[in-house]
């Protein structure tokens, strides 16, 4: 619960307030002046603090109460004056000071502290080690830029206060609009996840669509993805970057705000099923910030609209790479407006109007594909050679045209120095730049083909619940015996294939009575089975089962002798592991080589629902095998799917299970067989 | 040839001069002046040009010789003016003017009847349809921005006059800096090989290092390859972007300057074999070039140093993702250090010195850094949160120790807005600015393990090369017959499995005898041989051989029977591909699913080196199933190897191979032997 003091103050105090703009509490009462906060802002400090349109105050105790703190005083100070300033009613605070969590153990006790004392009051705090807030209300930060505030503009959050700085400026140079920033810092209290639930429950119709997110750390999956996929079901779009996933990486992020490294395959199947854009850097997320507050793109075809040819053919190919089209324009439906063009143009897309094309060509150009059906969006490519001429004719003409098409208008204007002007002024009407063709070429098709949330639509598939819960909770740490694993999978809806361990020639024989032919042998007892030829395959009578069996009774370290029936057809793996809290990362594919040697697996969070665990199936780069090849007939795609959708409702019921192998899985067209699998529970 | 006029002319004639300086023929005349050329500039054009510092001429036969012409005129009257100037000794030649080769038949005609007149002469000509030249000497272009000329500056050579315009931009605003810059249009005459070629015969040790390249053609890719992999043995570096790979994008090169598409995989190995760093976009090819102006990193080991950890996480992912390592620094090496930053500062790697740290204290990490024995290179990332404290002074650190130091330091300034002014002072002293981190740590790990040069680095495999060139004389267009392809292989030292072809039951027998058992046998004649039964494997006697021979006899459309002895080990693959001028791709790899269904195939361009083709074999992700997986033993890695170089020298040697499929080999431990395969001749 987000106290409604924090984003809706009718009183801000600064805490260590200063005269100085060049130190925190002297910026941030300048940046709340200057952002018109209503209400009276208080300046606390000893020293005296005279700054026109702030009231000062010597002493909390001589402030009247203040809805939100902005405190900006050694980390050493803090717990006195939050406790003075929670007696005092204020119940909500924006921490600046360093000095907690990120340096040590002193100071995350501190912190320990400070949360319980708000918590305790049913107060709200941002930070520790943070620049601020930025807010429709109020500019609580120490920092610039401040961007104006564009109700439409994107939400930041960021755990991080100098990258949230650095993406405003990339963005703001871009174009790129603004509504709220959240710098979390250490996010003591209020983490990103508190942030979406807030942003979730608080959603009207009117509200700022776009989020963007630069994260260090998720410490709660499960809401972070609740609200993230609730929002984009509501029409928002969010893209994040997770920092942090190798070795190096993650030991910057622990030295920073105490973040530990994650995955990056982890954070990747959340983004996933929450609906998330996952971006590696800041230009990515700022591009896709771009591409978010553009209108969005209904299909896959786009127009190339350009007087520069070499941009055109350098943009045609990343967005035919990345999956979408730049179909040819048959002549016939073009000949009237090639007609209307320089001598030398281009229609069949991209449209290449020359070197010498109007602002009016291209506008007849942008109405041509307006009403052509098979454009769903058009990218406009145009820059100036610096002849003096302006181009912005043209850019007046893109801007209109943006305006009132339904479809959308990418402007990639790469004349940076040429059209500066120009362009900042196109800027300056709410519209942003795609200077690089190639940077807008990659980007735009993997946000239009990003995934939608999943989150939420998981139905459980049907399983013997009761027999599972009581297996688990009998269950001793560390891997499940054999038969308890077999009943378990069993219990789980998936089929394993028939085993008896035998200890005499008797058992044996009665067993093979019950079984079809061949027949697998295979002693229990030695660590490496196969390589002191414990394992016989492919037996076809009685005679040539208990011979076999004399012999493995002889090997050392055999105990006794498993009996199951051969099965054949393709080897399939599916998994599950465990990943603090995050749940469980469920993996599939095809055994042996495609998993040891080609790393060929799929993931996804657990639990999946058949159409996750299907796309997980499709996404293998052996997919085609499971659809038969050659004179391999293929697996049945169903029970296949069916079974990750088994094994991550199981993980789920069953969140004991650390590790989960079934390994190989034998496939074919008709039946899906576990044959060997492994569980470890630990509790 | 270039001749010695177009880059040291001693006067220039601007044809088609104007006093507008908003057209072309006013522009360049600006631009000449500007640039300070040192020989007299004549405007020729009927009506009155009156420029200060040029000399009017009406006619051209009222101007004395000029060595350079620069011409600025409609396409139509290019070959009159042209002519008439040749006449009068000019013997270099910049065409502006476009409306010839790119604008269909008519001017395709007058382009050629130009470059013949040019090259009647010995004469040289950039373009038509381009926007000149930038050269120490002399600044030949109609467009702005005309960067100040930099002897170490990068030299740009460009399909596209828009492009290099765009690249020029978009590299300034970074520090880049420039030399020379081609804009070679259509390249009637001067393409990028004949530039590469006059770059490197000319090649002095004070020239210009770095080369950049925007292409949509490359019309002779071995002498491309050739002055390419030359100048970089020299101690040149180059990036290129090759565009128009893609089928949209081939037919937006078409229409922009008569480029055929080329498959991006025979450019990528073009470029592998020159040492050419591969770019998809002009972001890219600008961040090579900031990288390139940089002092070159000597190793793989990075210390990343910032007072802002986000930007240090994100980075030290995105490097050590692309291989280069950002090793963690021993504590009791860094103590001293430590000691010297404000408390809560990290040694580790990231090195980060939180936001307080200052100018001094980055001198001294840099310093540890520059003497610290498992460190190669400095990534400084340095931002401002915008409080009015200028960086001024840390920039200042920045400067002298780039200056100073051994090792490279790459700087990260984030900070384009809050730090505009300083940032601009520090491009100002000739330093490049990487502004986002990710795009640096993405791209310094590509430049950083780019290729070695391998052209001309190749021995021919020893063959019978008077068999093979008897053969391939003597071959019809189409497939070879199987004897003759047998043999060709075997002249080229490639073992193909021992077949013979028989039509008799006496035959077959003489054969055998011959033969080690197990033995294959297959129907000549019918299509799809498997399908109607026509393959027998693993035959252990006579009777058994007999007996299927009997069988195959009757199936309808057997012409023959085809005895051979069964070879086990793993399928491989190797193939080559004639690709135009760009001579033949040989391909390798994995046979069965890893070719037709992982795609899993690496490819160079012949002739091969062993280490190019050792290379390629390791490069395939089924790598570890050659060196053994397992109970599969795996292939003898040096046959292999031995047997694409052979592939290689035999389609170098045999050019008239249009196609050439090994498919399968069998390679075990022991032996590589060629099962099948399959030549095409086309003369």
């Amino acid at each position: 619960m987000i106290a409604p003091q924090l984003f809706q103050p009718a009183s801000i105090a600064v805490v260590g307030a200063s005269e100085n703009p060049t130190k925190p509490g002297g910026k941030v009462l300048s940046n709340l002046l200057r952002g018109k906060f209503a209400g009276p802002i208080y300046a606390v400090n000893k020293k005296p603090v005279h700054v026109d349109g702030t009231i000062y105050c010597a002493d909390i105790a001589e402030m009247p109460s203040a809805d939100l703190a902005i405190i900006s005083i050694p980390a050493k100070d803090c717990i006195e004056v939050v406790g003075r300033l929670l007696e005092r009613g204020t119940r909500a605070f924006i921490l600046f000071s360093a000095g907690f969590g990120e340096a040590g153990a002193e100071g995350q006790t501190a912190e320990e502290t400070l949360v319980k004392m708000i918590d305790d009051a049913g107060a709200s705090l941002i930070g520790p080690n943070c620049i601020g807030v930025i807010h429709a209300a109020y500019k609580g930060v120490f920092t610039e830029p401040v961007p104006d505030y564009d109700p439409d503009g994107c939400e930041l959050i960021s755990s991080s206060g100098a990258t949230a700085i650095f993406i405003m400026e990339a963005g703001i140079q871009r174009g790129l609009r603004f509504s709220n920033v959240y710098s979390i810092g250490n996010a003591a209290q209020t983490g990103v996840e508190d942030l979406l639930e807030y942003m979730d429950e608080q959603f009207t119709e009117d509200q700022a669509r776009v989020k963007l997110l630069y994260l260090e750390d998720i410490r709660n999956p499960f809401k972070f993805m609740k609200h993230a996929a609730s929002l984009i079901r509501k029409g928002c779009k969010i893209a994040a970057i997770k920092s942090g996933y190798s070795e190096a990486g993650g030991r910057a992020a622990s030295s920073h705000t105490g973040a530990l490294a994650t995955a990056d395959n982890v954070v990747r199947a959340l983004f996933k099923k929450s609906g998330i854009v996952y971006c590696s850097g800041r230009e990515e997320l700022i591009t896709a910030g771009c591409i978010f507050q553009s209108k969005e793109l209904p299909g896959d075809k786009l127009a190339v609209i350009t007087h520069a040819g070499g941009s055109a053919v350098m943009l045609t190919d990343a967005l035919t790479s990345g999956g979408l089209q730049v179909p040819r324009i048959p002549p016939e439906g073009a000949a009237a407006l090639l007609s209307r063009l320089n001598p030398g143009s281009s229609v069949a897309n991209p449209i290449d109007f020359l070197a010498t094309g109007t602002a009016s060509q291209l506008a007849d150009i942008i109405d041509f594909c307006e009403n052509c059906e098979g454009i769903d969006g058009m990218i406009v490519v145009f820059g100036s050679p610096g002849l003096f001429k302006s181009v912005r004719d043209v850019y007046e003409v893109i801007h209109n045209k943006m305006t009132h098409c339904k479809k959308p208008i990418y402007p990639v204007l790469p004349s940076i120095i040429n059209a500066r002007l120009e362009i900042e002024e196109f800027l300056a009407r709410d519209h942003v730049n795609f200077s690089d063709e190639v940077v807008l070429g990659k980007a735009l098709p993997f946000v239009h083909f990003r995934p939608k949330p999943t989150f939420g639509m998981t139905h459980l598939a049907p399983m013997e619940t009761a027999t599972i819960r009581s297996i688990i909770s009998q269950a001793e740490e560390g891997y499940l015996d054999p038969q308890l694993t077999r009943q378990l999978l069993q219990a789980a809806g998936i089929r394993m294939v028939e085993t008896v361990v035998c200890n005499s020639q008797a058992a044996l024989d009665a067993a093979v009575r019950k079984m079809q032919y061949p027949i697998v042998l295979k002693a229990v007892g030695p660590v490496h089975k196969t390589e002191v030829g414990g394992v016989v395959l492919n037996l076809n009578s009685r005679e040539q089962v208990l011979e076999e069996y004399r012999r493995l009774e002889k090997i050392p370290d055999v105990k006794a002798v498993q009996i199951q029936e051969m099965k054949f057809g393709e080897e399939l793996y599916c998994g599950a592991i465990r990943q603090g809290q995050f749940g469980h990362l469920v993996l599939c594919g095809l055994g042996g080589i495609f998993l040891e040697v080609l790393n060929d697996v799929a993931n996804g969070l657990a639990p999946l629902n058949e159409a996750e665990a299907r796309s997980m199936v499709r996404s293998l780069k052996a997919y085609k095998i499971i659809r038969g090849y050659r004179n391999r007939p293929g697996v049945n795609e169903d029970l296949f799917v069916d079974a990750v959708v088994r094994v991550a409702s199981l993980v789920h019921l069953a969140p004991e299970i650390a590790e989960l192998d079934i390994n190989p899985f034998k496939g074919s067209p008709g039946e899906l067989v576990a044959v060997d699998a492994r569980i470890r529970i630990e509790k």
